[in-house]
């Protein structure tokens, strides 16, 4: 059974809240019984509670977590995988918005530094190096989730997206489909970098299908961007045979478009979106994705981040988890 | 023009850092330099930032937002009022996500309480004394979200959720409905005890309508127990004419269970959902609801914080906004 603070007062005669000051250091205590104390606390191998205990080492059992929209499906899953994990080693969440933006993002940095909480996982649309350079300063262990993560020399996880972003493409063009129109959420970078679209037009040249511009479309995030633009290209008359959205709410946002137009979706237009947050499941036609591993990778950044902490070995830098297409209704 | 730091150092004849020193009390000063300091700040009405202000008056300017489930649609809405308000009054958020477990409550109220926060909403499906208690002795400034907060003496926002069942039932009562089912979505109290569920009993009763226990189910929060639900129904060959569902995921459960049996909506059946979350409008058939503003709620929650925070008056303690009854394509 393991010692309470109560077994180490009594074997060391002194009251509970003695036992708790030389753990603390909170209030004055005579050396000849500091010593005592800790004698009996290294004989009887006492391990203070976590709370205790970060108060001896001055150390938080706080892990923050810095994400960009805590309203968006990708992030509620994420933080799933993050708080199991960060439970099951009896660390505390504190959560932090950003909106994306890096004003906000440097401020939380500097706050959760302030409170000296054991850890950060940050996740954001696109990582610059400001951001990663104030982490770096403050030499708190430190995990990212970014698409362009690898591009620095930080501990990430991801998955290979133009791979994913080839195996969707590929698909779509192994069920006979030639006009295939591709959605991109990300409105952070130039769209010839973006690994999905690289993914995207590497399937068409690898099976001679000429890129039609007038079907590679900018978003954003939301479901409505998604809605205007297909509706934009059903009044053009230029409606693609399969649309492949880079997330989730983009595709659903193109399929209410379609099914408010009296298209039939998978008959006339096929669509698949990217990430299999919950939404994919639950709506009808379910929607054919690219399915991130989204809940392991928060799982992964807090198993990681528990390790970093605790001064254990991390193999690899950039760890790359495997995707998925799952085959559903709208395809 | 706002008095600098930059412009108290020059004033005083001393170093902005000695200013900060002084400010902060952060390292040890001459208490001539001190007075001296202290003078030229009092003089010049020179405000520190606010970081710099909370470091003085002890009190952080972090509002500590506590919720049952940070994945929910509701939560997410609701934070999003929060984040704005908090936002324009210059506070930062830090979030703890509680699973609904009472004692992951009481563990985050003691870590807002030793991290100095300035204020704390606590939403919470369920409210229990202990959390209030130790909310209460800690002596931050609180605001509370949840349906039975207004059975204690606190600063709360809500809907009038009898009123608002009682207006949805009574809708498709005037659409001549009469077998109309009660899908409830909290397990966290008695049925009898439900507001929601007093407003349908109250409806059909107003109406001459029998209640019928049989279309009285008990799911929980997620679609797929409102997807098991109506299965049940379906395949027991009870199959209403209206589904009220407490909350929209419910609804959406709800909803694919009778797209995948092939039973028309609302054509055979007519279904309606509870909060309006974005969830509501993203699918097809759109969702009739109840709609919580969300938002609002959110959003008067900080504004309420904030004056409490500022020893401001706050006139109401428990403060209904309206609800709104949104026709869809679902009935």
């Amino acid at each position: 059974m393991a010692v309470t603070i109560k077994d180490v007062a009594k074997m060391a005669g002194v009251s509970i809240s003695t036992v708790s000051r030389v753990i603390n250091n909170s209030k004055p205590v005579s050396s000849d019984i500091r010593d005592q104390v800790l004698k009996v606390i290294k004989e009887t191998g006492y391990v203070p509670n976590p709370v205790a205990r970060s108060l001896v080492t001055k150390r938080s059992n706080i892990i923050g977590v810095i994400v960009p929209d805590i309203s968006s499906l990708f992030v509620g899953d994420l933080l799933s995988g993050i708080e199991e994990i960060g439970r099951m080693y009896e660390y505390d969440i504190f959560l932090c918005n950003t909106y994306g933006e890096s004003e906000r993002e440097l401020k939380y940095i500097n706050l959760l530094k302030s409170k000296a909480v054991a850890g950060i996982i940050f996740v954001s649309e696109k990582l610059e190096k400001p951001q990663i350079d104030l982490i770096k300063e403050s030499q708190i262990p430190s995990v990212y989730i970014s698409k362009n993560a690898k591009d620095f020399d930080v501990y990430s996880i991801g998955i290979d997206h133009k791979q994913a972003s080839y195996d969707m493409t590929n698909y779509f063009i192994n069920k006979g489909k030639k006009k295939i129109a591709f959605l991109r959420a990300s409105v952070e970078d130039n769209i010839e970098d973006s690994e999905r679209y690289k993914g995207y037009k590497r399937a068409l040249e690898d099976s001679g299908i000429d890129l039609d511009k007038s079907l590679v479309l900018q978003g954003d995030s939301t479901n409505e961007s998604g809605y205007r633009i297909v509706e934009m290209l059903i009044e053009k008359g230029n409606i693609p045979e399969a649309i492949f959205a880079s997330s989730d709410e983009l595709a659903v946002g193109a399929l209410n478009a379609l099914l408010d137009n009296r298209i039939n979706v998978p008959k006339d237009v096929s669509i698949a979106g990217y990430d299999d947050t919950r939404i994919a499941s639950m709506i009808r036609p379910s929607l054919t994705v690219i399915k991130q591993p989204i809940y392991d990778m928060g799982a992964v950044a807090a198993r990681i981040i528990v390790k970093l902490i605790d001064n254990q070995d991390v193999e690899e830098k950039y760890i790359i988890l495997p995707h998925t297409l799952i085959e559903r209704q709208s395809s």
